[in-house]
């Protein structure tokens, strides 16, 4: 196909880099590798693309067997293709990015490639398989700039959520104290969030509002030109 | 190494798009092909990776190998995999993306993989090889975005500019007119621009004055959260 440099074939894999928030963490989705190299390591949900597969459905097919979740859109985050990133040859993969409701989904891995799939204190791990510790930190920074420039945070919360919830989930993201009144008049200047007319339950301090992210709004505004930053 | 499917070895490459801007036109550096397939067709820079050559340094010895060009910085666009991409087989390409001052650099292509290498207008492409078309849309896309809200408007203009040159580069790249007084009074509004103490020469109207981007001070904003936005 061409001269000056011989073809060459690799080996093709998908990655997945799903996070979550839950009880004031942000969370990781891993696997425990069932198969060496780095068996029972943690590792980012990840396998070969098939011959006949489109990266994008490889990535949504590994993603389930690997840990039962199932119709999560992701997007690319960047694709690792240095030499020698994995121990058996020359592996390029491609790295997939997503965010998710934790209480919503189910883990079960359905081969044994993974023997289990778990979440993941993500301020607290230890170093992942193969050089899955450097595609999660920079899918750590990608969420970090989104965060302040996209509402995407509304995607780890549940559907009804506190402000004080949304806050924390600032804070723990971006690593750092954001001041209350300042944050809870910017949010709310936004327009974006609608009351849910409820409020907490089962709580010791005063039950605060519950409030739900109106997408159909952020939408309608963003056509119009509005820029979201926190 | 797993049991689902079988390992798949296929050939990667490259791709790079760069995006110039001369005489009020949006350019991008295309190829003329000198081998099968797509003979004689434009295409994106581009070729196969070395079995010992990191992704990044690939497209870097390819863009210099047919354009001539040497270290350009690029990062990457995104990664299109879709089976049936490539006539030739399985191909997954791993795009590129660079902005680029058109008169700074002169272009000869270093093998007869590409017969010439040159700036075309952008808006007045002929369908590429391949699917370069679609590698070009999503460069174009992020083009747009991120002239938005960082100031890289800056990396296509010569080092001195005129408010009006950087005025039609955004309204030629986001393909709409823009209010001369507004556009002028937030550009300066941000202090990024520099009087050179110059204007320009040999107009037949009044010589504007011509600015510098002010790089150091950019960074030095960023630092404290300053946000660019046009």
């Amino acid at each position: 196909m061409q001269e000056t440099y011989s073809e060459f074939h690799s080996i093709f894999s998908v990655d997945c880099v799903i996070f979550g928030f839950d009880k004031g963490e942000l969370k990781i989705l891993l696997i425990e590798r069932g198969e060496e190299p780095f068996i029972n390591h943690l590792a980012l949900p990840g396998n070969i693309v098939g011959e006949d597969e489109d990266l994008d459905a490889a990535a949504g097919r590994v993603l389930n067997e690997l840990t039962g979740l199932n119709n999560i859109y992701m997007e690319q985050l960047h694709t690792f293709g240095e030499v020698g990133r994995h121990p058996q040859g020359r592996i390029i993969t491609v790295a997939y990015f997503s965010l998710i409701k934790v209480k919503r989904h189910e883990l079960y891995p359905k081969i044994p490639f993974a023997k289990k799939a778990e979440w993941r204190a993500f301020h607290e791990l230890p170093k992942l398989a193969f050089d899955h510790s450097v595609i999660l930190e920079k899918a750590y920074r990608r969420l970090q700039r989104k965060l302040r420039y996209q509402p995407i945070g509304f995607e780890l919360l549940p559907d009804k959520f506190t402000l004080t919830q949304l806050q924390q989930l600032y804070e723990v993201i971006l690593e750092k104290e954001i001041d209350k009144r300042n944050f809870r008049k910017k949010i709310l200047s936004y327009g974006l969030l609608t009351e849910s007319g409820e409020k907490q339950k089962n709580v010791s301090h005063r039950a605060a509002r519950l409030y739900r992210f109106n997408k159909r709004r952020y939408n309608s505004l963003k056509k119009m030109g509005f820029n979201f930053e926190i």
